[in-house]
């Protein structure tokens, strides 16, 4: 049997983190013959509820389940760690500022960036999950300057596969059979869904819907969709959060199908003219480990001027938190 | 690929049928090549909560997942279903007494084993998880004479995969190297969690661990293990419970591997000396959809005493909703 992978999760009592664990523990990120070790972080008043996660992880018989760890140290959750999910983050209270959330924030991630940097494998693979997740991941991969800026990633893959979910619905098709979705940008209210090289069937996906439709109803939709569930379950996106974060590190690490992409928050290399080393969603295809972004897709001026605006947000977040990048 | 089955879970909003929907849908059930339907049902108050788990479902794009049934009309979500999961239960209110618990959901389930006589698939599979399931997944069956009583089972899966862990724990050992052990009885505090026929790694448990321990530490604490992680999370267990669901499915329909058994809570053909038509848990290994208790095993006087115990507390509860029966 393969060796056991270390897995770290922070915020793992919180809704996302419970969804999470149970799922890796299973063997749904990395395979039926692929053990793991789990390490659940949380702040120190959470560390009872955490208890209980561990107990039920131990009830549940995982044969893949080699050994789990509850912690509120992160210099013991993040040693020698090959996966880091970084999800607990400081959500926005009442009367607090956009600008006071990224700065908070900042101040998790920069930390978490340094302790990862000093204690995690040196092939350490981290997932942003926390809140406002591109700058957050700018943050953490700035102050881990003995890692390569391609080891840390942000989360937009709940925003793709709710694309995909949409778009079936609406096309009377399966999620199987649609190829070639792409978010841009920030996973905020500013990421651009984008389905002009979409196919369906094998189909281009505007002989089944209007673009009129797409921009002025599916753009909006998906844009929307998290408060959309807020208003109906009363609690934020949580099972379909952990589901989004098995497949991104499912797809980082075992690859994309052939004639198909995912879309992550990756750090921009230049491609299609995103200022450089912005945490940005890009649609990448990923094999042996290593993504990579899908080059020469043809953007037209409502396009751009959408990819633009994205990172126009993405801009404004690092100007605020300037003063945490040391390697800026 | 196969045509999808149809899989009803009650109480879906709930905090187990949040966790379980999930995890039938990634495939974890019936296995990656198997497409499901989901049609999940609660009361009508919680079909606001309901409507979000479906969009978070829909958010997920699972390849495997057809279709989703959102309802709070129980023939709708029974129709030719061919799972059913009876999460939903009335739970013990304050200065409720046990007696009434029973009957209250007696009532329930009554019902709904009608409504899955007259509307399931023929070949339809019963797993009752609210409680008190062993006596509810009874009052089910006989309320569906078109249909045979092995159809109906209740889950005393969570109890057996919590003893898997515990003693791997206390004997530093893997779960996958412990076979043998058998939850007896009804899934109560009179449950008699078993290991006299356990094997580590093939050696015999009690090379590695002392029969007394087995007795007065391993049996209570698999007992009260359910409280112990209220007091902890604050909280009842759901993640694992919805685990233990699934590998409670799986293994009825894909079979236990060779040299060992699970533990299911099913109708006593008299085996062992309990009485025939209880539901009772029992050892048993499945093949081809069926499953059929492990005979011969031999039970020292304390084990039949223990067995016997918990017989009587099922013989009390059949008694409480006995006008309930109409085949009894």
């Amino acid at each position: 049997m393969k060796p056991a992978v270390k897995v770290t999760i922070t915020g793992a009592a919180g809704n996302i983190g419970y969804a999470l664990a149970f799922r890796v523990a299973s063997g749904d990120m990395f395979g039926p013959d692929q053990p793991v070790i789990l390490r659940l972080l949380e702040i120190p008043q959470a560390l009872s509820s955490l208890k209980g996660v561990g107990m039920e992880l131990e009830d549940c018989a995982f044969p893949l389940l080699h050994d789990i760890v509850l912690t509120d140290e992160p210099s013991v959750a993040f040693a020698e760690t090959n996966y880091a999910i970084l999800i607990g983050a400081k959500p926005r209270g009442k009367g607090m500022e956009r600008k006071d959330l990224i700065t908070e924030n900042a101040k998790i991630f920069s930390t978490q960036g340094k302790i990862i940097n000093d204690h995690a494998s040196r092939d350490v693979r981290v997932l942003v999950v926390g809140n406002p997740a591109n700058t957050n991941a700018l943050i953490a991969s700035a102050n881990a300057p003995d890692l390569h800026r391609k080891q840390f990633t942000a989360m937009t893959r709940l925003d793709h596969n709710r694309a995909l979910g949409q778009l079936a619905i609406k096309t009377n098709s399966r999620v199987a059979d649609i190829k070639q979705v792409t978010i841009w940008g920030n996973h905020s209210s500013t990421q651009f869904p984008h389905i002009d090289n979409c196919l369906v069937n094998g189909q281009p996906v505007y002989d089944l819907v209007e673009r009129d439709w797409a921009i002025d109803e599916f753009v909006p939709r998906i844009q929307r969709r998290g408060a959309e569930v807020i208003e109906a379950r009363g609690l934020s996106s949580a099972a379909s959060a952990a589901d989004a974060i098995v497949d991104h590190v499912h797809d980082w690490v075992l690859g994309t199908p052939d004639g198909d992409w995912v879309s992550m928050a990756i750090p921009s290399d230049g491609s299609y003219g995103i200022d450089k080393g912005l945490v940005y969603s890009f649609p990448v295809t990923c094999k042996n480990g290593e993504f990579e972004i899908v080059q020469g897709l043809e953007l037209d001026e409502l396009s751009v001027s959408r990819l633009r605006l994205s990172e126009k947000e993405l801009l404004e977040e690092r100007s605020i938190i300037q003063d945490l990048l040391p390697n800026a």
